[in-house]
């Protein structure tokens, strides 16, 4: 049977697989940072070469920001569009990390060997893992069972400037029949996933601007408004005793889920203390009375995700701040909608600042949440095939993570997005030390060549 | 008469003074930096040969820290020892520089000509005042009219961490009649100020710590604890509506100022819309129903000073950080105890932390307020003298700013200080663009040297 053949296949070329990735993860492809457009644009190249070496038509796609690679395989069959990204997050702070971020390795640990580096497992490791299967397809067979795409983009880590328009001035050519994408993670160690449920996300950054300039303290403390004060304010003020969020009308569109899934969900058994214990936590924070997962999968949320403001280096300097700024997100849920609640949380600001502080707002990007429709017999074969290779069956879950082109997919091209990955919780995505799991690796090339083979029947 | 004599020389020897001047400002003494303690050292060994040429028996001592610049003349009368700092304040944010901080200038403004230049107002400037003063006198009188010792810190921007065992370990050399302390300013372009109370001050860091490691916001947004979140929620409820701190305890020791002299300040005409309008403020911040004048000089305050926490780059980072981080400072005044509001403000602190929040306090440094004892006689010559050179009257003031130096010459010298200084309250000390105005470093130049005549008197 020609899947054994493949499996056998990826796994003698697992040494190989690994050295590829490891080429691919020295290239520091930072996309929210201006200095790093060449590492970009090498990262882009290097997909476009590796994704011809097994008979894709790839191209290197310019854009307003960082290139697309798209790339058409010419075999017959349903027709799946795979969609993974080649850019990474800054990773700052860097003396966090054990080893140069852009120097990764196999990595001997207690809990078995891992590939460490920026990118290993978000999105690097990951997309390459669906690149090799289809490697080893075409060693074995000659040929892929279905016909494949690729769209990979560069830009995801800095919210996706140029993907909208991308999408649609190139409407013909990404449409398939089902999209396939690797960027989330197993449910557990033993239980592979099939993500149905991604949060939205909201970006908004807002300046405070007080005294035109930095002041001395002694000289203006008391009578000078403190924009860091005034902007600890706001931040205070977002949340309420509760854990909610105050921002007016943020709730609206957050249905609640049924109980037959939130059933399923107890049923797999999410042991928070143990989740947040990796990362040196005992109490589930958030909303009162709100069950964890369902917290992570299907609550919206308020997050702080940057401050500054005066002086911040060594020592102390008693400087009255001309300015203080912070990066905030929100996680949507259900049916909110980012645009109503930017605008709500931007008068909500307004409406808060003290005599003389002026604010200026940057937006960060706006998705709502996606949910697939499970009804798509693929949904039901691909769980299977992920069920053969793992040693608990696959389930369909929530995720608490935001991946917006799977909502694009479905409104510019029509077409319904698969999300499946192999990461794990400790892989420190976004962190110092970011890796993935050899075994996420191998078996999630195992996991994909099964897809392959499944879909196709 | 000699007075006369000296006046003329001063404005003679300008050029050459502010020349002299313009080379002290080129050393990058930022005491606060490590990178710069060469160039402290630079600094203490050119006022050291700028004091040997004008007949002082000065020295380099080493202390723990940087330097300190001991200085003894040789002339007859009263014993007065003058204090001054050659460290500056950092230069950041760098960008807002309109020249290099380091490569002073005069330059013509619309309001006169300017020294620009970091430290040359602060507190450069002003010591060479001082400095000056004394070589014209030795020029024209071969002497001077008192007999005039230094001593010149190097530490005064970064919490004077050797002064207080410096002092204690050369109590006798440094023994005198009297103190004269330059690092003040003026009541206003017009008006010449001997400040006898200055607000102490309490420096604070806090450093909160959630999770072990940044997380990513999607996987751990809303059950992971936010550490800005909580600090933002500490900060916001360090005011009340009122405006007033609300540190358990803080108020005890703070007296109201007596009537009549609130009636003397009103007198002084401050103008609180031209004061705040030269920094683009409209409103006097701070306690509701308080003069503004008096906010300055006799209320105590709490400022935000620098706040950091998560990604704080271009674009954006959807981080849940691990760490939060702000510098708070106190301004003190009447018997108020630095100690035990220190006390105060780290259990208070404490109480508002959440589960899994911990807290890390940094001390940066603590001293009381200042009074002087006004009925000395000399402060009454001191203020003719000044009188005689600008165009209104001397006036005792307070000033928000703290120079705990004159706290501590009492007592652990035993000795009272008087402090005077030429700074205009628009000169940006510890700011981008600072500058002292020719005409202060001028007339404060002919102001010393009538001081000196008075004082000897």
């Amino acid at each position: 049977m020609s899947l054994d053949a493949v499996l056998r296949r990826i796994d003698e070329d697992l040494p190989a697989a690994t050295d590829r990735l490891l080429h691919l993860l020295r290239i520091p492809s930072i996309s929210t940072d201006p200095a790093y457009r060449s590492d970009c644009d090498r990262a882009a190249d290097w997909l476009v070469d590796d994704l011809r070496s097994i008979g894709i038509d790839a191209t290197k796609r310019p854009t307003a920001g960082h290139p697309m690679v798209v790339g058409h395989g010419s075999d017959a069959g349903r027709h799946l569009l795979f969609y993974g990204h080649y850019d990474v997050q800054p990773v700052d702070p860097l003396n966090l990390w054990e080893r140069d971020p852009f120097d990764p390795a196999v990595e001997e640990t207690p809990a078995g060997q891992v590939i460490r580096g920026r990118g290993a497992s978000d999105d690097k490791g990951q997309l390459m893992t669906f690149v090799e299967a289809c490697r080893a397809w075409r060693a074995v067979q000659g040929s892929l069972p279905a016909r494949v795409s690729f769209f990979l983009e560069g830009e995801e880590e800095s919210g996706s400037p140029s993907l909208v328009p991308f999408l649609e001035a190139n409407r013909d050519e990404l449409g398939a029949d089902l999209c396939l994408i690797c960027d989330t993670g197993m449910f557990d160690r033993e239980t592979p996933a099939i993500t149905t449920m991604l949060r939205g996300l909201l970006g908004e950054e807002l300046i405070l601007t007080g005294p035109s300039r930095d002041l001395h303290s002694g000289a203006y403390g008391g009578i000078a408004v403190n924009p860091i004060r005034a902007l600890a304010r706001i931040i205070a003020s977002l949340h309420d005793d509760q854990g909610r969020v105050t921002v007016p009308g943020f709730y609206d569109g957050v249905a609640e889920v049924p109980d037959e899934v939130q059933a399923q969900w107890r049923a797999l058994g999410f042991d928070a203390e143990r989740f947040l214990g990796e990362v040196g936590l005992t109490t589930p924070a958030g909303e009162t009375g709100r069950d964890p997962l369902h917290t992570i999968w299907a609550r919206p949320t308020c997050e702080l995700n940057g401050i500054l403001g005066g002086y911040t280096g060594d020592g102390f300097k008693t400087v009255l701040p001309s300015e203080a700024r912070a990066k905030i997100s929100f996680r949507l849920v259900g049916q909110q909608d980012p645009l109503k609640i930017r605008q709500s949380f931007r008068a909500m600001v307004q409406d808060m600042l003290p005599s003389d502080i002026s604010v200026e707002f940057h937006d960060h990007g706006a998705s709502p949440a996606s949910h697939m429709d499970i009804s798509d017999p693929a949904f039901e074969k691909a769980r299977r095939a992920l069920s053969d290779e793992w040693p608990k069956d696959a389930a369909f879950i929530g995720a608490g993570g935001s991946i917006p082109i799977a909502g694009y997919f479905k409104t510019i091209l029509g077409v319904d997005s698969m999300l499946i990955g192999f990461a794990q919780e400790d892989n420190a995505i976004h962190s110092p030390n970011e890796k993935y799991d050899l075994e996420s690796f191998h078996k999630g090339i195992r996991s994909w060549a099964r897809i392959l083979d499944a879909l196709a029947r």
